[in-house]
């Protein structure tokens, strides 16, 4: 960028001029994970995964977020998780509890854990950030996530971060990658407060483990529960709210 | 099984009644890692993955050394990273070095690497595990190849369980899964010899990074060259020979 004469460059953000590959769900998360990043002054490129998720709706709205974001480099990856079965969220065998009370959310693993599942999508997201030449990963765990999923936890990300200085021709060079978890620390109010600083439309965003055929949210599962008590917190309105019985 | 009167049943191998989830990719690595798995006492499901490689025919190989093994849980799973792009191995617009010296062979990173390959492999694997109960996930990572892989190297498998530990529910219940590499130590004409000495069929097995439409070997690039040199350090005969020119 070309400066004017006599006026001093602005400080460089801490992400200027590197590239981050963003794993994004079309979820609110990774949504704010994604605008976080683009405000860090990152290059963007998103990785999402069809992995048989029952809640499809979620990859086109990976695509508007993506769109709304102008991230032109996005790879929408098919892998069949739902091939090995044993989750409610990719087995249609297995139901999606609803309206459970918020002492059972935070309690124990949920049925809706798939298995290894954030294991595979760095694991892919480190594959595609090595072949852009990137220098981090940006994943949107958080607070919430990790109270019942093992794949969210602070240490789970600390071991993969060793594992991708190892697993990479740059990490060997010298270049390891980052793994950046902006909302790791933030609850589902603070992150949403976050994304609309951002200016992110969560409309475009959804959170519902069970939507019908249109994309509209149960309102029942956790994860609807979650996002509805999360925008209430944050004092804003949803516009994609779910309709309550 | 029931024992005779007055006879010690025999000594229980490590893995015997436990099950190990196999990475079986149809090369002569992979297929004596069953093998030696199957020895131990573990009950097999494999897992093989359709990731945009060039030699598809091993593909065909994995399904034939799956089926001489007695495998009946074979999950061949499609992962396109040719999307990525980046490597000899899925892009067509990178030539498959072939002649190489064995000094040339030994040396840095070769172009035929898969971006973050057995972090992807091990993660899919794990994720099968998972979904199976199982006690171990195997894979044939060896001497030779981790000279030139960074994620074939023995401090990279050990990050890999590190993760493994963390990153499931069996793991975090406290029934961590074991990442085994039974081949790690061995040079190429040892895993030869371990394979034959467990009646391994090698004929079954293709390990070409270049083979014609019929899947018959190039004889030239880099796998060839350490299969034949294997072959010849062990004293015995390949069954899949490659034609030299």
């Amino acid at each position: 960028m070309k400066q004017e004469p006599g006026k001093a460059a602005p400080p460089a953000p801490p992400g200027a001029g590197g590239t981050a590959v963003v794993l994004l769900s079309g979820g609110l998360d990774s949504a704010t994970a994604a605008a976080w990043a683009r405000r860090e002054g990152y290059r963007l490129a998103a990785l999402s995964l069809d992995y048989g998720q029952r809640h499809r709706c979620e990859l086109d709205c990976a695509r508007a977020v993506a769109a709304a974001l102008g991230i032109a480099d996005h790879v929408i990856l098919p892998v069949d998780l739902a091939a090995f079965g044993g989750s409610a969220l990719v087995d249609d065998a297995i139901a999606v509890p609803k309206d459970r009370s918020d002492e059972a959310i935070g309690r124990g693993i949920p049925v809706t854990y798939v298995p290894a599942r954030n294991t595979v999508f760095l694991a892919l997201a480190l594959a595609m950030a090595e072949t852009r030449g990137a220098d981090a990963v940006v994943i949107g765990v958080n607070a919430i996530d990790y109270s019942g999923y093992p794949d969210c936890r602070p240490e789970f990300i600390a071991a993969f971060s060793r594992l991708a200085s190892l697993a990479t021709k740059a990490g060997v060079e010298g270049r390891p990658l980052e793994i950046l978890t902006p909302l790791a620390a933030l609850t589902k109010a603070e992150i949403i407060r976050l994304g609309l600083d951002l200016g992110l439309d969560y409309g475009l965003t959804s959170s519902c483990y069970d939507p019908d055929a249109a994309g509209r949210p149960c309102g029942g599962c956790d994860s609807c529960r979650l996002r509805a008590a999360g925008f209430q917190a944050a004092g804003a309105i949803d516009p994609r709210a779910a309709p309550r019985g």
